[in-house]
């Protein structure tokens, strides 16, 4: 099935938007995890560490939330070790029936931009299948033509990508709004014509785009730029934005929660750190923040369970 | 000692600017090397032949050129297995006084950028210093305060990258020439700025840029608006650069091969798939194509050995 109906019927049995972001900054992990950044120890155990808090947080979004984001650059910080802490923790997620969108922000050219999408959404034999992500994140830079091969293996792999259209960090004006229109605008417009063939019966495309949620009216444009567009939005609670500032990217009046995805990585991770959960187990703290996020997120969108 | 000054010394050293681009794509390998692309294969052992292969690569790079260049996503196509060749031919061409380019292409923002410059050019432990790169190249589309944890990881390990900010493929006029000025030239004009706080004696900066070779007009508005830059020029040989058009991008009168790099990749590695090369070892193919390639950069420079 079409990558984009996939989601949308995971997003409907679990009634809200929200993804769970894998994030496992070595610096922010609990207190029982401390051997992880201990360059002391060895890196298959490090990476060992990394995985099972993952898989902690993985059980936590099973049944709770339609897909988790692992972002790679953690596990990448652990080599090889921590790419195999990666695939364990992505077939942790599969066997629990989320769907995985690989937050690894490729982006290359013909055969390299196709040894990318293989690497992360075919993969290179029937045993990777666990380990594959169901979409990835994909980084523009290089052109439409550099989405092609991704959109091929989509084709093949009924996967999907998430297009880096805009971004909220600070510096990220200066290159992605240079010119007129905006060269934000340029890709959104590449991604919905590159969307088009990827098209589900849920009226969302398989080829979704990255969405800095932080500024509604912006949020508005986006959403009207690309209206087939799954979007995706990171910075839910640790990076400001609230449930109502991400409505705006919510058209679809009868499945209310279909149309974008709202990730909260740190602010459900490291729950734990904050003030007001201080001497709650890291899990309970993280299921707390979880569920505060499903709730507002549902109220915001008027979705009743 | 600054990454600039230390390529410069080995660039010195071999009398030109070549960098052997490691593509190990599978379906180009060597027929002695098929079990790699069999995906009946153990993928360890599918990883390992390709490590094989990359390490011969590096052995006919020794001495001859002054870096490697191995690109990523064809490793990452064997995932876990494909991370751990990386890992082994990084070390082999360390071993071999190579310095090494991780053709990687990551970007992202604030801690995440931190962790991808951590992962390839600091590394989580001592154990872990034979595998880092001395460089890495990094895609600019988040914007430039996306590179500022990379320019504070090549600080602290006297490393380099080489940003993305023109390419050649057919598809990359739309983003990296959109408005005016051109965004590739705002993205020139930020790599030139961030480059200043890493200059060497050399008088280059270990923050390069990397410019698509095949148009020698552009090449040289790209050496006016970047002159501290090193820059790093794919597509010599197989997409279509000669040295002739590469020339344009040396400036230093007294250092003849400083200022830029050339790599060849594919050119080199699976020139024993061309006609004129029937009946020879692929190896021997190899370093065929390798010597013409110095010898025509030595040419075009007026380098004499």
């Amino acid at each position: 099935m079409n990558f984009a109906d996939r989601l949308a019927a995971r997003v409907d049995e679990v009634a809200n938007p929200a993804v769970l972001g894998l994030d496992p900054h070595l610096d922010h992990l609990p207190p029982e995890y401390a051997r992880a950044k201990d360059p002391g120890v060895a890196r298959p155990e490090r990476a060992r560490l990394l995985a099972d808090f993952c898989t902690h947080l993985v059980d936590l979004a099973a049944g709770r939330v339609a897909a988790v984001k692992p972002q790679s650059a953690f596990f990448e910080v652990l080599g090889a070790d921590g790419a195999l802490a990666w695939e364990s923790v992505v077939a942790a997620a599969h066997a629990h029936g989320l769907i995985v969108i690989g937050d690894v922000k490729r982006g290359d050219i013909a055969s390299t931009a196709a040894a990318y999408a293989s690497a992360y959404l075919e993969g290179s034999c029937a045993a990777d299948r666990a380990h594959l992500c169901d979409a990835i994140t994909v980084s523009p830079y290089l052109g439409a033509d550099s989405l092609e091969p991704f959109l091929a293996a989509c084709k093949r792999a009924s996967a999907g990508i998430f297009v880096l259209v805009r971004t909220s960090n600070p510096g990220s004006d200066a290159f992605q709004l240079h010119g007129s229109p905006a060269l934000a605008e340029r890709v959104a417009d590449r991604v919905r014509a590159a969307g088009e063939a990827l098209l589900g019966d849920s009226g969302f495309s398989s080829v979704g785009a990255v969405v800095g949620a932080t500024k509604r009216s912006e949020l508005l444009r986006w959403r009207e730029l690309m209206q087939e567009q799954v979007l995706l939005l990171p910075g839910y609670g640790a990076q400001g934005a609230s449930a109502s500032d991400v409505a705006a990217a919510f058209t679809d009046r009868t499945h209310r929660a279909r149309g974008a995805l709202v990730n909260s990585s740190r602010g459900i991770a490291f729950a734990w750190q904050r003030p007001e959960h201080a001497g709650k187990h890291w899990k309970d703290a993280a299921a707390i923040e979880l569920g505060r996020m499903i709730a507002e997120l549902r109220a915001a969108l008027g979705i009743r369970v």
